[in-house]
């Protein structure tokens, strides 16, 4: 055992709630606390489960920081009564971010984070989908801003531009964000998602400078990808990023805040889920830390 | 039957021989012939099975234009003799580009299409790896420029960036090219591989600035994806990418050459190889044809 292990968890790490998926809230808090993590991101289906207020309840209990809310987002439909009512149920989870960094800890991030949503069934007009986007999040920021939350728009991997996020480089993400006030408006930097681009570590420095960094996620990418390509997020020792690089290009805009780790991955949520904790303080601990001031 | 259909293939079009993956040298030129297309791209493995000289006499027969010779590359691996071995491959299949450029119908290209190759085995340096790439194009270039051959460095879509190719946008591919000659160092624009990224159409639109477009090959983008990523390529009319903009930015820039169809996918390889041909010829006719002067 190292001296590292020996001191405990990183004390900036958090547990994204989908890297334990089918924990329910209660279990969830209880694994993390007692791993010794300080720290949980939430989403909103098992909050949604007990209700907000016992949620927040039990989120205070636990004695955790609460990291960011997964997710809103989901903006690319055509104006209509569709769109509204995803409008409408963005801004209940704008609520409920607000209500759950308020019981969280203190060092709690009232941080939402979005994904943008694909292409409407049938269309081939990605630049009219992105252009949704950018009015979706102008018809949220006044909430946002109100409910003292900041909205984390989450570029995500080119090989899910179709179906899921029409939004797949952190430059772009940062200039959908430029539109709008830093503290209502920033952007997730998720390892997986962008480590390829040839632009990361100008652009993460960019997000530095323009006060946009609402959240850092790590996880590691690894091929052959899982038969769906969703679930393909592995423990930050098992595949090929460079998280000394990324990790360094983002504590040095400043960054100071928790740093979510979000596994999606069939065999990890088929695994206990104290056991999946501990493994990932272990990896977090080895990949991530040594970069850490 | 619309009157484009009624007119035969559109002049432009060009199988890629990977699309009848299946078919020896002799069926690809035969199919490819007989539905009254006019150009194929070749591949190194068919034509090394009857040997160059061969293989050159076939297609001059053939009466068909050579549009491209895939595939050279794999750069990344460290310094050793691996590496120069690699190197060897390439300057072997420069000539070969030369010899069936020269046997090909008039309006031939002498166009080698180049995978970067992925990151070597244990390996976390991509930046590393992404200059090993610029490094070898450099120890090529002279001998391609001895042949007349066009080297078509080829960004891959960045579900592949960490095994196949490092290099994966059209920018990052044109920044490496912009260390040499345009005659000598050009880029592949593939639609499957850059339709996603945000900065497409002004690097189309760059890639023709600096005479830097060696070839444009369309396919189309649906999801969900194959279980082997790398065969999820689909005909033109089946799937998201909206060859219009695409197709008139590369227009736009002055390129003026052939159309190549490029299809890895295990339904189409099993296909009968004039059955796909007829396929790619409607669907080149409804999704790309259109956008041509």
């Amino acid at each position: 055992m190292t001296l590292r292990q020996a001191q405990g968890p990183d004390p900036r790490l958090s547990i994204n709630q989908a890297t334990i998926k089918y924990a329910d809230l209660a279990t969830a808090l209880r694994v993390t606390a007692d791993a010794g993590v300080q720290s949980i991101g939430l989403w909103r289906e098992p909050v949604n489960e007990v209700g907000l207020d016992v949620a927040a309840r039990m989120l205070a209990d636990s004695g955790l920081r609460f990291s960011s809310h997964c997710r809103g987002g989901f903006f690319t439909l055509p104006v209509g009564p569709e769109r509204e009512a995803a409008l409408d149920e963005n801004r209940r989870a704008i609520e409920e971010t607000a209500t759950l960094a308020a019981a969280g800890a203190e060092g709690s991030a009232a941080v939402l984070v979005l994904v943008a949503g694909g292409l409407p069934a049938g269309s081939r007009d990605l630049i009219g989908a992105r252009e949704r986007v950018r009015d979706a999040i102008g018809a949220l920021a006044d909430d946002a801003k109100a409910a003292g939350v900041t909205l984390a728009l989450e570029p995500l991997h080119p090989m899910y531009a179709s179906d899921r996020a029409v939004v797949s480089t952190l430059g772009q993400a940062l200039d959908i964000a430029a539109d709008f006030d830093s503290a209502v408006v920033g952007a997730a930097v998720d390892t997986f998602h962008i480590w390829w681009d040839p632009q990361v570590l100008e652009q993460i420095a960019r997000a530095g400078r323009e006060g946009r960094i609402a959240t850092y996620q790590v996880c590691d990418w690894k091929t052959p990808l899982a038969e769906d390509v969703l679930l393909s997020r592995h423990y930050m020792d098992e595949g090929v990023i460079d998280f000394g690089s990324l990790t360094r290009a983002v504590i040095e805009t400043g960054y100071n805040r928790d740093i979510e780790v979000e596994l999606f991955n069939a065999d990890i949520w088929a695994d206990d889920p104290a056991h999946v904790v501990a493994r990932t303080v272990e990896s977090f601990g080895t990949a991530v830390s040594p970069h850490l001031p």
